[in-house]
């Protein structure tokens, strides 16, 4: 099915599911286009009749290919009823993209539980990956300007060996998306005591800590909430409750003192005269705290890429996604995780044996 | 022991534990006595060479006792050597003035787990509680400014019994400490829909939203962590690993972007002159979403009030630690509390008899 180079990256979008349907995700097609390599091809799944003339008003139909979906997945649509009835949606076949090596990474607007549910299904679950995960970026005081937090809410559950696994795919998303070379992992806590919070945390903290050495990166042990935006860490492993309730906390508060910054500044007429003069500068903070700029969490532990863009994402959101799939796509992101998460599985073994062999030694020894 | 008339209101304060020693407990508490009414007398606990100096220089002798203790309970402590050999320690005299009911309130700004510890110790859980919980206020868009969240991290587990109590216990908090008549309560979950989230917080939501009519309060459902600092809720009830984290992310993101903003300003010699202009406005904006101004965490669920201040308190912060610790024992918070969570178990079995007799009545009939 495939009729580009070989050098071209195609990445495939469900131009449907967000929450003010297609013309936003065609804006951002747009605007991403624009600044992209020429090389980059999009295959565009849903309405054809809609989106036909979308895409000549934006002129990009020469570098997109839309790919005819008659259904929708709806915002409350049960994840369990796409699996069953979603064949024909949008979101299903820009998924099936993926699998069938058609495109290189898939981006949705839509519906974050059916898009997991979907993509569980068709590209499955890497070899040696439990329960995958949706890897965020949170801004930070770190010189590239973000952490990496994971799960952000693919499951409200993790077990000490998942919470390893995450901290194995949160650091390969570093590299690949962030261009660390060896990334700090942090384990989230209520202290950073070694005494401090739940038992399998502690048990996490050590499977992580042993595989440290053979995964390049650094065990730093327990973190904060107060460290998401720290410049001390660059990727927080936590379960999927947990990193769904701070990622929501971390997004509302920002958006409590922005909204009070804007009241502020209108509140006498110096101040009305302060927000001309700041303006500037300004928009330079709203740019480096704007979640849409960090639009786009990253399924990790599937055999394939999928980024859930934000439901109500405008064009720079769309833009952003499509930004970090480019990004993603281009390194075999998808690859590299995989490989990743089989070393260690590997290395685990290999120590397991190690030991035992030591063990048996130091018996015969006595 | 009390010398001191019934109208007086005693505070007891331990002087010792924080970060920076007694002196900003002694500025703070000069602060405080300078508005708080004339009836307040406070009981000061630890050493008395290094506080007598201190009290006179602020002028503030005549409305002090100082209560001798040579021992100091340090931030690294770990609480159970603490409840083993800390008799003597400011911190234990402190909490034990409550117990006798010497004091009707005590402060500290000592190790969070320790004060938890000897507060348990002394003064016991109340009757129908099996986890106390710590009670922060999270500033809002609420018209009194603020929300309640509990449990901030007194336990880092909380099954569906301790998230009925601490709906019942946050509620007459936001009531005492708050004046809000009938609180609204949510559930801190991953989604708002009643499918979603751990099984645990569906029966605990049911049980809540029973006892909602009997307790004076409204129950909203599921909230998000994103509603923390909205107006559609009063109190958020979470356990305290979840309430642990999202207090500290809030505040961490919180900082952030202030130390981003205070940046932004310095970046251009217009935003400099647009700092001068705003100052005011931007006065109040900090003043507004100030963490020192919500100093202090209570304790609920023991038979005494208990406030932990924080460690690295200023002046400004002690004093707030102590406007809160008037108005609730003003209120008699403790004894209102206990007779809520009493009041509620009764109710609960009142409803489960009725049940019973229903089902009973419901056999025979068929």
């Amino acid at each position: 099915m495939t009729d580009h180079a070989a050098s071209t990256l195609v990445l495939s979008v469900d131009a449907m599911g967000g929450d003010q349907g297609p013309a936003p995700v065609v804006a951002g097609l747009a605007l991403f286009l624009d600044r992209a390599d020429s090389d980059v091809h999009i295959l565009l799944h849903g309405d054809q009749d809609q989106l036909t003339p979308l895409l000549a008003k934006r002129k990009i139909a020469s570098r997109v290919t839309v790919v005819h979906a008659s259904d929708v997945v709806s915002m409350t649509d049960k994840p369990s009823h796409v699996m069953r009835h979603g064949k024909a949606t949008s979101m299903w076949s820009a998924v099936e993209a993926v699998r069938s090596k058609d495109a290189a990474v898939c981006v949705s607007c839509g519906n974050t539980g059916a898009l997991m549910a979907v993509s569980m299904i068709r590209l499955r679950k890497a070899e040696g990956v439990n329960r995958p995960a949706i890897a965020c970026l949170w801004p930070s005081r770190n010189k590239t300007g973000f952490n990496v937090m994971l799960d952000a809410g693919a499951d409200i559950r993790a077990d000490e060996e998942d919470l390893l696994t995450y901290a194995l795919m949160g650091t390969s998303y570093a590299r690949n998306g962030l261009g660390l070379a060896r990334p700090r992992v942090g384990l989230l806590n209520v202290g950073t005591e070694e005494h401090k919070g739940r038992a399998e945390l502690k048990v996490a903290g050590e499977m992580i800590a042993k595989a440290a050495p053979h995964g390049d990166f650094d065990y730093i042990g327990f973190v904060e909430g107060g460290d998401l935006p720290s410049d001390r860490v660059d990727v927080v492993v936590t379960d999927g409750f947990t990193g769904n309730v701070a990622l929501k906390t971390g997004e509302g508060t920002a958006n409590f003192i922005s909204d009070s910054l804007r009241a502020a500044f209108k509140a006498t007429p110096f101040s009305m005269i302060a927000a001309l003069l700041a303006a500037t500068s300004l928009r330079r903070l709203r740019r480096k705290i704007d979640p849409r700029r960090v639009n786009g969490g990253v399924f990790l532990g599937l055999n394939g890429t999928v980024i859930k863009s934000h439901g109500s994402a405008d064009a720079t959101g769309v833009a952003a996604a499509l930004d970090l799939a480019a990004q993603l796509g281009r390194s075999s992101f998808a690859d590299k995780l995989a490989a990743r998460v089989a070393s260690a599985a590997v290395h685990a073994q290999d120590d397991a044996t190690e030991e035992a062999a030591k063990t048996s030694g130091a018996s015969k020894d006595t």
